[in-house]
């Protein structure tokens, strides 16, 4: 097949590359920096996007869609947001191509069609959302205004990685308005519990529901929600994020409402998101060495079935159980699917079903026929049992929910034991080069210490943890006060 | 309310342009020809995209995602399809903004950030698909391959209305490979009967399916299948399109395949799309001077239900029986909303579910509690009863089922009449004028013939009708002999 991967205690980096490719999930493109999402990783991503798409709905979000230019004029109008994106903007300076007069059967850009006002190609899209809001929010009955939108953002990062970080990715962004600043924070908690809950129950992905400190806050938001998990390799991954944005955008585009008691208020906001990302978490925490794995909550098939047979004979045999057999699965509402591909040996399909991650493979030969029998395969412990075919439903079913929990406690053990306290730089430096993971410690609040941190180790501040107790300390690298301690790690 | 529309016969243009608006469907945005889409247009969309979704994967395809951008010298590969598109392209020639020195706290294109090679903004996708499926296609064992993607597409008309014609709208496009050209033809007639299928079945919108003339049809097909609807104002509106590619998308980008007999061939190719376009043909099919009709099908709400009360003891003993027989619909798979909105009289609640064309209207007060009745109103027919609350989930069940069949009944009715045979060039322009709709007349099938009548009377050729009789005639502008009709008509 050529299809082994490097090992991921020899070269994490490398495995992760190419299990992307290799498991059929998403490769380069010829546009720098921007991916082809292939089919079977799109098929992931749309399990992710149905089952969050249900949990905005259930919270009473709505979706729409938003223009994906930003006029330049708009873009610069919230500051600090236009700041922190200008650097890494696509901008649309023309529209329109001619034949270029130098060069026969090619084309050029028209220099007469040079757009009066440039656009920018939304890296975010808070600046023509929230000039599209003043025009829809007049008084108090129009608010909440609770929307999301699935699209397509591009950021020109100059150095990508396919899901992890991407000139183009995919995503949903949600962009709430409201009358009161209590109730926009309650949003932004809210939505990220969604993420937590989402990524935890469903990705089987553990997280820490945090803050960001100050620099590594959303720009042009007051304070940034986020959750973070931890991969393989003891790098962090900031897995989705929830802005209270204030009254920055609304004081921006001079979005304001009319109480109830008749004032003129600005607006309170927030915004959150997730995107493709999410599939190089989802690789990055549960895979191995032979390949994807997947929670059964996101697998496209969550069981193969591998006929194996030496006759046409014993092949319609098997078909036949097999048939019954899968409406038995899909009855009780299993995916399946039946690799009857005769361009292949069963070995060969074994190898593509597990680098592909497929939770469960049902084989069956002609001696099953004669035993009543079928061979099941985990993916996760990759191993494997000999089983009656009577009630085989009931038993997958129960496997895939094993399957799913396990994978969770296994990913929670592994965090669990690399969040680590430390006490002194020294140790700080010693546990982040040898363990890697979490580093719980004491800081003294500044934008300095974290920097110089940052500086001398590439740790960063992931999060403050919400959920923590105070505990007084010292800051682990200036000595001075500090109420409670934080969670530093590289992260990708 | 301020929400009474003008009337379509006074001015069908404005009644359109208004009803887009006042029904919360869409609405112009800050940037020039791109709308914004409105929550409820967008869970009319997400409904036609659902439904189509299961059609395309019932049919074997896949979906995929491919970048947004397109460098040049791809765009440029296959000559026909840039030259249709070259005109209407937005560009992206730089990747960073920074502060612009001459105006403090403004932005400007930064000139070192200028790309080596400008990237188009998709106008449609073959050019980036087909240089990916290079690399995927290598024996007939990767044949077919079956994909669709959902995405947004930028072609910068000059003159654009909301759904109809705008600078960016939201598609899909499906982009398929072939070993044959026998199954390459058959595909893109196939998904133009999924076509036909869905908008006649599930929009209600009666369509011709038909071949474009070669001056109507996709730049770099060798040949378009496309379904025609009928609007109410005579003009025609091009539903869909299937786009037979040849191999001239494998040969721009030299995609070949060794074929089972060992040979190199290059492939066959199929491409078809359908668009928020769609969007304007539900308008422009069924609704009314009232505002928007929707088959139930696409109704984000098929039923509302509205209390009628002068007490809070009324309201509540409505919403106890208003909950039990929501309850009894919702177990029947009818989607329904209580507007209990205490902001607004129950006669602008009546207005506004009129104005966006809920199917059903459902009133409960007083006398209805007492008498165990409910006032039923339809909104295609606009006409009310009263009704016994008894079995009232079996009676809205076979209601929504009417309105759906008549509204397409009605739009048949419609269309079959305006479809009219002419046999002289004054017989076409006075039918044109008077009468609009389809004209079936005969055309001696050149381009020369097709220019001329466009320019004469702004009529174009709709589409040569698949399943008609031949007929022996003489072109109704040359004279020159004919073998069949094919329909002009104006269009949007």
């Amino acid at each position: 097949m050529g299809k082994s991967l490097p090992k991921r205690s020899e070269d994490y980096s490398k495995w992760y590359n190419e299990l992307v490719v290799k498991a059929d999930l998403a490769e380069n493109s010829a546009v720098r920096g921007c991916m082809v999402i292939k089919p079977y990783g799109y098929a992931i991503w749309e399990k992710m996007q149905a089952e969050l798409d249900r949990m905005f709905k259930e919270t009473g979000h709505q979706n729409a869609y938003f223009p994906l230019f930003v006029p330049k004029s708009l873009f610069e109008a919230e500051e600090k947001n236009a700041e922190g994106f200008a650097k890494e903007c696509a901008v649309v300076t023309h529209y329109r191509l001619q034949n270029d007069p130098d060069n026969p059967g090619k084309l050029r850009v028209d220099p007469n069609a040079k757009l009066e006002e440039e656009l920018v190609v939304r890296p975010t899209s808070e600046a023509i959302i929230w000039s599209t809001y003043k025009g829809w929010i007049q008084s108090y009955r129009d608010l909440p205004l609770l929307i999301n939108q699935w699209a397509n953002v591009v950021r020109w990062e100059m150095r990508t990685r396919l899901f992890l970080r991407t000139a183009e990715f995919l995503w949903q962004e949600g962009h709430t308005a409201h009358a009161t600043k209590q109730e926009a924070l309650e949003e932004a908690e809210q939505m990220n519990n969604v993420y937590a809950d989402f990524v935890e129950n469903f990705m089987a992905i553990p997280v820490i529901k945090g803050l960001k400190s100050e620099s590594e806050r959303f720009a042009g938001a007051d304070e940034t929600y986020c959750i973070e998990a931890l991969m393989q390799d003891g790098k962090a991954l900031q897995a989705g994020t929830s802005h209270f944005l204030g009254q920055n955008f609304a004081k921006a585009f001079d979005v304001k409402f009319t109480s109830k008691e008749g004032k003129q208020e600005y607006v309170w906001a927030t915004s959150w998101g997730v995107s493709t990302r999410l599939m190089g978490a989802l690789i990055m925490t549960h895979s191995d060495d032979q390949g994807l794995v997947l929670p059964p909550n996101l697998a496209p098939n969550q069981v193969v079935v591998v006929p194996i047979y030496k006759s046409e004979e014993q092949f319609d045999a098997i078909t036949a159980i097999v048939n019954e057999m899968m409406k038995e699965l899909r009855s009780l509402g299993v995916t399946v699917k039946y690799d009857q591909r005769d361009t292949l040996r069963p070995g060969a399909k074994f190898a593509q079903h597990e680098l592909q991650g497929v939770p469960l493979r049902i084989a069956v030969g002609a001696r099953d026929l004669e035993n009543g029998t079928v061979e099941l395969a985990r993916r996760d412990t990759l191993t494997k049992e000999t089983t009656s075919i009577e009630g085989i439903g009931a038993k997958v079913k129960l496997l895939l929910e094993e399957i799913q929990s396990s994978l969770y406690k296994r990913a929670f053990e592994y965090r669990d034991s690399h969040i680590t306290k430390v006490n002194s730089f020294e140790e700080f430096k010693e546990v982040l080069e040898s363990k890697g993971g979490f580093i719980a410690a004491h800081w003294d609040g500044t934008m300095e210490t974290e920097d110089k941190i940052k500086e001398l180790t590439k740790a960063t501040i992931r999060c403050i943890p919400l959920d923590q107790e105070a505990e007084v300390g010292s800051c682990v690298f200036t000595g001075k006060p500090s109420s409670k301690r934080v969670l530093f790690a590289k992260a990708y």
